[in-house]
């Protein structure tokens, strides 16, 4: 094998592929990249067996062959040559290494055969459906904190994407919940997704797919069966096995009925939930919240630490009542919220309560109240 | 103590003061600042018993008085206080906390009493200075990277702050040393210095000086005694003990007379070292030199990782020989070379080398170099 590569692109496609790389792997040849060249291209390929992204550059192919060599010290060599360098990869059978060299830097990397590298199947992943990037971004970003990282209910450890019916609308939903608050966005199902079954896409799987749609064109070709998913963005592609599992009924959990409605500026009350938060607990993080009509006071006691109240102006017109929630969990649904104003829909104090953004009807936050 | 002060000039002085507080002390008190009002303003203090800062903030002071409270609590939540906040701090017999109060947010905060706040003597800090803040943070930075950290060589864990009389003119002069590198600064000696003991300064409070030295005015006052040490920035002071220990014969170890003298572009060596460096073993980080007329190789090999070679052009027209330095070591001298390029001073491969920095004639470096 022997061509030469831009530094640049080499250096992009190598980021794309390398961050799936486990630091550390019992299997030695988990830790390389493959590389294997067409053409004129490159074609970079990484897996930790659950997940593989592949990757491809253009460059002048003077001989054609395949190798793998370790992931991150090549990124990172790649990363440290000068700016506009060209990058000569060369593997012969006489030295038994992979040679980098480019202007008077020379490397040597230890491989091991393209034969033993793991490639994963993409047997039948036959729904396949085209969104647009923004879409897909969005659905992640207002979903992804919510997904669990307790490893017990591991059905918990991902974002179930589906599509459901609702009022002859076929929707693609994407939601995810970690047992005490759920997070719940959704669009209009682009073609084909009518039919595609529902996947639970794991954590690592949803960060590498963020990453990667970043650097995508306008559109991202998504192909689901009931074992995998594969993004493909332009040339880069992930390919992920889905959690096997089924995630619960999380439509029974998100109250319908809740009367109580409350608005509040949603970058007031972040801040003021923030300030009370320094005195919480590290483990509960329990905030009090007092509601009254046209008023609300966090209250925030802890025995080592103090005691902390605010009080923010709220549009609020029913009876008055006390409820707990987890400031952490507060905060990541009023860093979604994209509006002036977010809106808590309240039942009772040991109910679920729903958290929406007046400014997109398409998501819907649920938290679970603690005890106070 | 009843007094408002602005939040901006609240959080700086907080912010100068609470860095100095360790997250955890066995002794409760540790973890307050000292408030204490005067007619106009509030001063603060905090110590971790071996180095004391305070700082004064102007205030409209209602009623005088004084108290300790959490020190990092009250700095989060000071700096979660919306910009521009009027803030109110109180504390009265009848309510034992410290109450924070700012628009709609009001905090209590548990206190221990401001007689049990230990406050650091500044007896015996009889020799005074006075030295320019740009020279002073060039005497830090040039050499507080060699401090070394091995607890048991406990006198070397500081800078040497001392002056030395030099063909007649004496120069303030800071030294740095683990043992395997050594750093060397100086200037000449301001007034006042003559005759001032030479101090260990403990690496904490040499970073906590650094700090301060950001928002000093154009000089700094400097006190010193045997046993301690007084950085007056302004309104702000650093108060500290000096390690009680004696600093090695340094001079002993800075090499007068190696002949082999080799010129090479600064970031260019640097680059290349870095490249290397990334094939090195963990541990040593091992890199060889080797020297030849008109051109360095940089080499690094390693048993698992491979194998990186670097040819850089230098000026150079001695005997060729080889030579191995520690990457990390020669990484953080060219950070400190301001000139195009580094000047390195070779006896022969056991013995210590020189690097000099072309257009500072006031610091020296030193690396013991490694066996490769």
């Amino acid at each position: 094998m022997q061509l030469t590569i831009e530094r640049a692109a080499l250096l992009k496609a190598l980021g794309h592929v390398q961050s799936v790389v486990e630091r550390r792997n019992t299997i030695p040849i988990l830790s390389n990249v493959l590389l294997s060249t067409s053409r004129d291209a490159l074609a970079l390929s990484a897996t930790d067996l659950d997940m593989e992204i592949i990757d491809e550059t253009p460059g002048r192919v003077d001989q054609p062959g395949q190798i793998t060599a370790p992931a991150h010290t090549l990124y990172e060599i790649v990363r440290k040559l000068p700016e506009g360098a060209e990058v000569e990869l060369r593997y012969s059978g006489e030295d038994p290494r992979l040679t980098i060299a480019a202007g008077r830097s020379r490397f040597n990397l230890p491989v091991l055969p393209a034969g033993d590298f793991p490639v994963m199947s993409s047997d039948g992943l036959s729904s396949s459906l085209s969104i647009d990037t923004v879409d897909l971004m969005r659905l992640i970003d207002k979903t992804r904190f919510a997904i669990s990282t307790e490893e017990t209910r591991y059905y918990l450890n991902g974002l179930y994407l589906h599509t459901v019916v609702d009022g002859g609308v076929t929707k693609l939903r994407a939601v995810a919940t970690d047992g005490h608050r759920l997070a719940l966005a959704e669009m209009l199902a682009p073609e084909g997704a009518v039919g595609a079954p529902g996947v639970i896409v794991p954590r690592k799987t949803v960060q590498e797919a963020r990453r990667l749609l970043e650097d995508a064109g306008e559109t991202v070709e998504l192909q689901v069966s009931a074992q995998k998913v594969r993004f493909a963005f332009g040339r880069a592609a992930l390919t992920s096995k889905v959690i096997d599992g089924s995630f619960p009924d999380y439509v029974r959990v998100i109250p319908k009925d809740n009367t109580r409605i409350l608005t509040v500026d949603n970058a007031l009350f972040a801040q003021a939930v923030d300030r009370v938060a320094t005195i919480s607990a590290e483990k509960s993080r329990s905030v009090k919240m007092t509601v009254e009509s046209g008023r609300i006071v966090l209250t925030v006691r802890n025995m080592e630490a103090g005691q902390a109240v605010e009080e923010i102006e709220v549009d609020y017109d029913g009876e008055p009542f006390e409820i707990g929630f987890n400031a952490r969990y507060l905060l990541d649904v009023c860093g979604q919220i994209k509006g002036e104003t977010a809106e808590f829909r309240f039942a009772d104090p040991a109910s679920p309560t729903l958290v929406l953004d007046p400014v997109d009807a398409d998501v819907q936050y649920v938290l679970m109240p603690l005890r106070v």
